[in-house]
């Protein structure tokens, strides 16, 4: 088996993106539960994010969500953000809380309606050519609740149509990510419902069209990491939202429901070459995201736990011995090469990523450093007032 | 073939319950859609109500949620829905939106703030004991979302507990019904899963309590009819509520996403002797009730849509020739008495229920009758300002 | 409402291919019962398929599976079904019942097993020349039990590379259609699980290559008509493989579980342009074909009811007026869409099939006329001795 | 943190019972593979379950099928067995591969069927009198494939009477086990469908008749360690049928589709007090059994690499600070109380193990030791001619 040494460079730089809204409250339908010391702007956001790369060292940049993160000067920031020690991150547009849109949005029957929703995408790469982001990322909650309600081909016909107008305006550095979801809050169709959707839809456009996988967003019994491997292979996975379910889209904390699972995503990410640095050939390598609710648990913890439990599975599918491995699949030994599988999965990694930590000046244990930090108090008493930013 | 003369005498009396709620507005996690003439008042739900049963002759009673429907004088609000023409039903508790029961109600560890729980449901039923209600319905959000967050069995152990204290207030007419529900809003465990919990639960308890079975809240392919079968003959269904789902609870126009589905309900109603007016020996029908959201339909349109679907799929299926069809199936019969069954549910039985509608003074076409009253245009004008009523 | 007088012509020539298999006994891996009359012969299955298509008007041709159904002479077995009156349709490869295949066919490890199993389907093909056939399809059992057993990305490699070998065998008018499937025989991962795989793998090929849907292979809750409309889209959708499931691939009677879904996805069909005769510029329309086991039904019967299912869900979704729907589609009237959509789902067009059949010299009720002819008292007197044909 | 020397006694009688089948061949409908050395006799069944005892020394006893397993002395059988150092144990009872259960076995509407099932079982506790067997495990593939083609309601009556009627046969240390099943082999309805069901049904029997739940018998998502809470609680839970699924009743090795959730139901069995020795009132523990098919991989290490599963989740489960976990929870602290239990998931305690076994003159890694032994060339050597057991 591959020992802890030989894979923790192979840690370095892992980065996770952390999106701004999980440090907002969020909810469900029956009721959004607020908590002391949440942000009220932008700013505040930033601030709770790069509290989780202090202590882990694993969260350099941080998404925005057009028009909740909306500010009039990027620049200033930009420069905020970094002075907090983080960077500004992907851009993800909405389009599903415009009463507007309450039949669609880039698939819109009404060419108004369908432009205006064009419109905030050119509005979301501004702000990209601002902040120096990389992707826009595209989540749309388009769809129908009742059959017979919409047609359903001609709204994929104009989403491909209104894909295109944005596509012609990304820039050349940048990246146009679809991310695909099962249902809601669509109940009868959604108009890009599953990852083969996505993958016509920005094979259609070019090949700065990426999709983006959220591990949340399958059918029951989903083998999700075999479209992390259908993708990779196919040259279109753009980035991950990762969460975890056992439900529906529920936004659990990535790896808190089926860590075993997390573990064969991420053996596969590697296993395809979408882990680790640019290669050489200038090729973006697959971005790493968080997109979770914290409903019920702390946020700022919350993130932390989530952005370790990442790298504590990174590390694992890494110690799997794919030599060993090859062997027993190509001898069709199927315990041997579960076994070795298996060995990885169940290695404890966590006394060797607090040495690695430690090595590196960040806290052995990140939870408890930030649990004894004071900060949340701090943030308790600063923040008084003001409104809480949530969803809405 | 069994004819609808023959079956017509049989939907006399029928009576499916509206929520009040399903006249406010409702919505996702991502969105409520505010629509004009939306009521601002419980008189204005009931107002709403009332109309479907004026074209329809279905809808005779109209649920209270407390406390979206508190008022202060309930005999008022009684005699205000009897000039309208309707009566006020089952009382539904909410333990869901305080911030008090974030971590549980009925189950929660903290004694002072479950018993403030049991004294929430102690104050429904003296609202039931003010309107005449026969029904508590309780529905529990209690539940957790991580694994290791809640002792599941001390909450069970302290739900059987806060129940039984519940149970002891109902008077003698009265019946606490309570529903089970697969998840959401908690996504790890929820405190009533599935029909066994609440079979077991009110079991413990004591006649006078029941089993609400909400259509919606069952695992994928979940066989829905065998849970209605298995609970009228251990003599414990009590309600339905009624709606559709293509996904999780999507809350959808009963109906509207598997009618075939709904027609075997209603068969194994029918053949448990579930359907109909109460038993020579005292023992309660089932009552019909509707829970649904119309997020992007107009709502008293769709509730009227609903009660319709439920009428005509009793009608279909109070048509399976029953003698021909426990014949088919003593023979063995396969493909026999599966053609007995689907003849009548495919069955068109429209025009009969129009023209039994006017044999009782109802409109032939309810859905016709409701959008030329002008009663939509008259309440938009009417209902400015204010605000509209919604599930919070 | 269109009526059926309109719709009477589009319903001519409508063409539902029958399994040679769906004749012989099938069974879980539980049990297969056996019944008296079923066939020992290739010839047998025919006999009884033309049976099916005398009765009915509906399945002109027989799909055969290779090698449960190989013989010496097929000019002599083309012949032989032309005399019964049907012909000879797709050619069905079987890669799932030699040991060799156990770790895989086209995906295998060893190139010796591969390059066997590709060679399957150069016979496969020699067959299709000789019948005459139009399509290869071809399903593969592929998979893995469990994680780790196997590389899932170098399997779906080497897949590419065997299914461009067998397409560069097939002749110019002839196709090679991939199937997809969900799950089973394999556990943990299937090469060809989703419609997504199937179509980047066609698509790689070339127009000849096209992808297989049966209705019966899809996660639970999966939108099939928006993956019908979408392969219609792509100019993708090669084939049907009819069935109906209420939990995995039940394999039962088509539009037997849910009707409704049988109807919206002929709906899209229509609606996608992939219903009727050849297209003017030679493209071929979708193949209609039913993949069914009568576990515990008549088989011959079971044929016909499942043929006379889709006739009917045919004539429902033919008969939406959709003009009306466009309009309220347009106008964002969700029920009045909805409405229109149901209003021909509910229409009891059985008289007028009935009638429809009649005047083209076909029995009223094709089953009571089946049951009336005696065959299958005939077959069990005269199919005594020799082995029942079955799937091994 | 509990550390491993503290649990370290409780593992001591941890007894997992292996299924005779087991060793035997299975497969799917598609094909059941054959393996060089497969046993032709019970007898070579107890001797290669006897090696899986040998080498973890946790397997002690071994489950009969009847009529799989008919011998004509079962004191010679019990002897041989215990020669070879292990017991009888369970008796399964097999309805479901005569013609004459086709349309149902206990629950059949022909009282002579009917009577011969209940025979069946009356022969099924003369051979537990003879083995001394415990428990009568009875898992019905009664049920339906078509709406209609069956009166669920009579059948589950018939079902209450018929075990009604073997229930009186069982002795005083004797028990009734009834396991549940979702679907399979029935497509549309099952007699027994979930846990609701089968404590029903025992409960009306009597305190001997006890519910087993097999892990791979739900709906998809279902939580299962809430049933095996409720069932604790409710005192009926009696047993478990262990293995693994990712879609279906896939029968995998237990552990390893979803080794968390194997966690979590081993963490509730100790919770709810349902493991170790019986209690001093004598009530009987919660039985673990394996359930599995080895259609891929070697029988005897694929049994091995179970019970080690087993075991190996059973000491992390009893690592879970329960203290510390009690005192997050009444905190609200949910990170913190999900940390404490993912601590205990997350300890690797193979090495412990491999220690604690060789303590106790077991070999450190049993599957290493096993396949050094030379048995399985032994038995291919000597298993030649005969006819390899299998289902049928």
């Amino acid at each position: 088996m591959t020992d802890f040494a030989a894979i923790a460079p192979l840690l370095e730089g892992q980065a996770i993106e952390l999106p701004s809204w999980a440090f907002g409250n969020s909810g469900t339908r029956f009721k959004v539960f607020g908590t002391p010391g949440t942000p009220r702007s932008v700013e505040e956001k930033i601030a709770d994010a790069a509290q989780v790369h202090q202590y882990t060292g694993l969260a350099p940049s941080v998404a925005l969500h057009i028009p909740w993160d909306l500010v009039d000067d990027y620049a200033k920031l930009r420069e905020y953000a970094a002075e907090k020690g983080v960077s500004l991150g992907t851009v993800n547009s909405n389009t599903f809380q415009d009463d507007d849109y309450k039949f669609g949005a880039l698939t819109h029957v009404d060419e108004k309606i369908r432009q205006k929703a064009i419109d905030h995408h050119f509005e979301c790469i501004d702000v990209m050519d601002a902040t120096g982001s990389q992707d826009l990322k595209i989540w749309l909650a388009d769809g129908s609740n009742y059959p017979g309600q919409a047609d359903i081909r001609g709204r994929q016909d104009r989403l491909a149509d209104s894909l295109a107008k944005i596509y012609d305006r990304i820039g050349d550095d940048q990246r146009l990510v679809l991310e695909y979801k099962f249902f809601e809050p669509a109940f009868y169709h959604t108009d890009v419902p599953d990852w083969g959707t996505s993958y016509a839809q920005v094979s259609a456009l070019g090949d700065k069209a990426m999709v983006c996988l959220d591990t949340g967003h399958h059918a029951p019994g989903t083998n999700i990491e075999f479209i992390v491997m259908q993708l990779l292979r196919l040259g279109k996975l753009g980035s991950f939202d990762f969460n975890s379910r056992f439900y529906a889209d529920d936004d659990l904390i990535v790896g808190s429901a089926d860590p075993f699972q997390l573990f064969r995503i991420i053996f596969e990410v590697v296993r395809g070459g979408g882990y680790g640095p640019a290669n050489p050939d200038g090729t973006s390598p697959v971005a790493f995201m968080l997109d979770q609710c914290h409903n019920v648990e702390d946020k700022i913890p919350g993130q932390m736990r989530s952005v370790l439990n990442v790298q504590e599975m990174t590390a694992r599918a890494l110690l799997v011995d794919r030599d060993a491995l090859s062997a027993a699949q190509a001898a069709g030994d199927v315990l041997g090469a579960h076994q070795v599988f298996m060995d990885a999965f169940y290695t404890d990694v966590r006394a060797d990523l607090a040495a690695w930590r430690e090595e590196r000046g960040l806290p052995a244990d990140p939870m408890k450093a930030y649990a004894a930090s004071g900060y949340q108090a701090e943030i308790e008493a600063a923040r008084v007032g003001g409104t809480q930013m949530s969803w809405t």
